[in-house]
């Protein structure tokens, strides 16, 4: 009987008795899932030279990322998958403040990972595509799989009231789709619909910066294509999350060969 | 405490207690979510020169659009998001005719200041695509961005026939979609069947004008881009809500090059 | 008073009584929207040079226009669309004989109102793609706006084949997707996942014969193109439903310029 | 009345006692429809020369193939439709052991006639396409139609990483997708969004191999195409099911012209 079932009985052990272990590991598991899924579509497209993924399928894969990982987060750490998210909970006195920098970590440590996994993933793709040289700008730049950038024509200005309206776009559906006292989504569908929104904004809103609107999404994977081989470029002018905008008055911003030109 | 939770405090206090204000702000997001996502997703596009958007991405947002946007206005307005439904509405009794000039008010106010987002959220990217000359007809024009013109080929006989059959299927899928008594769709699942029907619509008769079916959708945007340098030509033609259309007999019928065929 | 409800007074007395009137209606509706979606999406792809529509558009549209048709058939008639699924109902017991002629002819009088209703509503976009002249061949060719035509490679042996298997698969997917004993999809949401099952069957047997799988979907059509002014052509190797194949061994089965190469 | 109802009474004799053949049929079919319209897909898009199919919809058909036969295999077998998830259900306790070689047989069984049942399907393109030459490399293979094939530039160990990541992230969302405990999906749509997350994985995860994930999947049609006229050939590398892959470092790692080079 103990050689019939070895997984159920393993599972058992593997129980995790403590709450708040339980959620670092789901928001854990649900940025790693998201992160991997959304860079994913992005290497498969890039290193195929558009003949498996192109654009379309970049944002198509990105919002299916986020309804699986919204499933793999659940209710068991409320799948926030973003510090600006578990702020905003925080806020709103559904998350205890004490728990803020601990999600947060989680979560950048996640993209960080998924960034690393991405990689080895990829590895021989992108040795294939690029010959073996990352770079950050240029007709066979490889950074954008991982970290996004605005395109070359955007202002600091524009860029920054493009993240502002983002994510005012994207809270303003998310409150819609879960008031169950409006309309809202029936139970267990509002990952799905969540991802038809993110899709809409990514269709609609995305030219500019690539909608980051994440600052684990975006820092994690800069932090690895530092680290990886890509160099200190992938910090030039990177504008993606609001918070973290401001205060880089002095950035480089005309970048005059921006991957976003070539993609 | 105080400090604990001063968003839900916010909250608290903004709470709107006169119920046509709230009809009246849930009208105003609505539209404005529903512009805002089918303009952005056009400009993505074009100012793209079709690298990050093409017609499929077009339709299939202006559908999703459709979908947040029910969702935004919900059931404290019912999301009607166009004059001539608030005007069927009346007619049907399901809304008093007191209401019908301030909802169409204050839907076209929100067209009009949804045009305005798009057009600073994509301003330097207008900008880099046109070279700052913003014309109606040319390869480079950006007019199609915001109001829909129709086909260069197209008569003002077919112009007329082509709203009204757009008109007619919407409605009989409208109906079919929210009859409960007949097969009908789960609640809380109508905005997605509803995108799926204006997606489909798109796809099958978006050929000839781009189907507008609403006054709101096409006024505001027309007036929005007179006003911000596209100049008196964006009127010409005009054929979309078949409201105006059979006040037009004398307009400029043959457009020798419209917007649409560069499309 | 009488003043403020016109709309809901009329719709009163258009009450119709007669369950089979009801049927009828409901079917000559369904049928309507299910040809006027899928021909229009034909028509806008073809006479705009595939810059408004392409392959894939064609079968989603069609997909979806099967979703949408089916819940305006709704309840009402059982939402046949199809001699053939008739058929099978009067052989299931679910439909009395006597009602299969009617139900046939209704859902062939519509097909052939809504290929005419195609014809008008892209009148000028045909006009205009053809310069006037309507072929059932060569590149410009229009009649699989219409009807389908098989491959110009595919032997009638094959082409039966087809449409056995494709038939096949459509009712074990209907069956497995209806079968609420089994696992079943939620009520109200049938017409979607059938749909989803239509657009599998569209993009994975689609390429030999386009899947009619629909007398009435197919003779319909005919009819009107050869009324219409596209001559007897239209009937040549006419294979699409099943039923009228095998009636055809002396059909001129090689075509040089069959339409489909072109598509 | 015996006249009125064959079709009911045939189906009362046909129903079948015994559960395991019941199990048995329902595996045979769901495997049969999943590969069917997988395959089809492919060879859709390969013999039409990209016309009527692409890599889009050959990642979207065989996405919705898993969810339509999720549908049929149901609650009856429980669609398990892979030896791979087979054998994951003995080792949690929820399929006895005796059943799994059964089930397995059927599976790879259901697979080797789908592929013939594809082959027969499209002869008629397939001569057409290939001029009769039928091969595994060059630019008019076509044994990818039937099975997967890694991309010339993978490695060993990149592939054996590929299938293991493929296949953990394809686990941790089922889990995520069907544990009603935590979010889960409502009963009756878990295939619907396990398809959608298959698409995902397709989009994210197919470049390197394809995905198989799935040894009947893959032994199957590698059979048939070995028999039906392809040859050896359609042995090499193949990589496909992790637990087949350990076994081959003695491969020929090095396909110059693999045909994923020219899909």
């Amino acid at each position: 009987m103990a050689l019939e079932q070895p997984l159920a009985k393993i599972r058992g052990q593997l129980q995790i008795r403590s709450h708040l272990a339980r959620q670092c590991l789901a928001e854990f598991l649900g940025v790693f899932v998201l992160m991997l899924l959304t860079q994913g579509a992005v290497a498969q497209a890039v290193t195929s030279g558009e003949t498996k993924g192109n654009f379309f399928t970049m944002f198509l894969a990105g919002s299916l990322a986020v309804t699986i990982s919204i499933y793999v987060g659940g209710n068991v750490s409320g799948a926030h998958l973003n510090p600006a998210f578990s702020l905003a909970m925080c806020l709103l006195g559904r998350l205890p403040w004490a728990k803020f920098p601990i999600y947060s970590l989680v979560q950048l440590l996640s993209s960080f990972c998924a960034s690393g996994t991405t990689y080895i993933l990829y590895y021989d793709a992108l040795q294939n595509y690029t010959g073996g040289n990352l770079t950050v700008t240029g007709p066979k730049e490889t950074a954008s799989i991982f970290a996004t950038y605005p395109a070359p024509y955007l202002s600091l200005n524009n860029g920054f009231l493009d993240q502002v309206l983002g994510t005012g776009i994207l809270i303003v559906g998310l409150l819609a789709i879960l008031d169950r006292r409006n309309k809202g989504v029936p139970a267990g569908l509002e990952p799905v619909v969540v991802g038809l929104l993110v899709l809409v904004i990514g269709l609609s809103m995305g030219a500019n910066c690539g909608f980051p609107l994440n600052p684990a999404r975006d820092l994690g994977p800069r932090l690895f294509t530092y680290i990886a081989g890509w160099g200190p470029e992938v910090f030039r002018w990177e504008m993606a999350p609001g918070a973290v905008l401001h205060s880089l008055p002095s950035a480089n911003i005309s970048v005059p060969e921006s991957p976003a030109s070539f993609s």
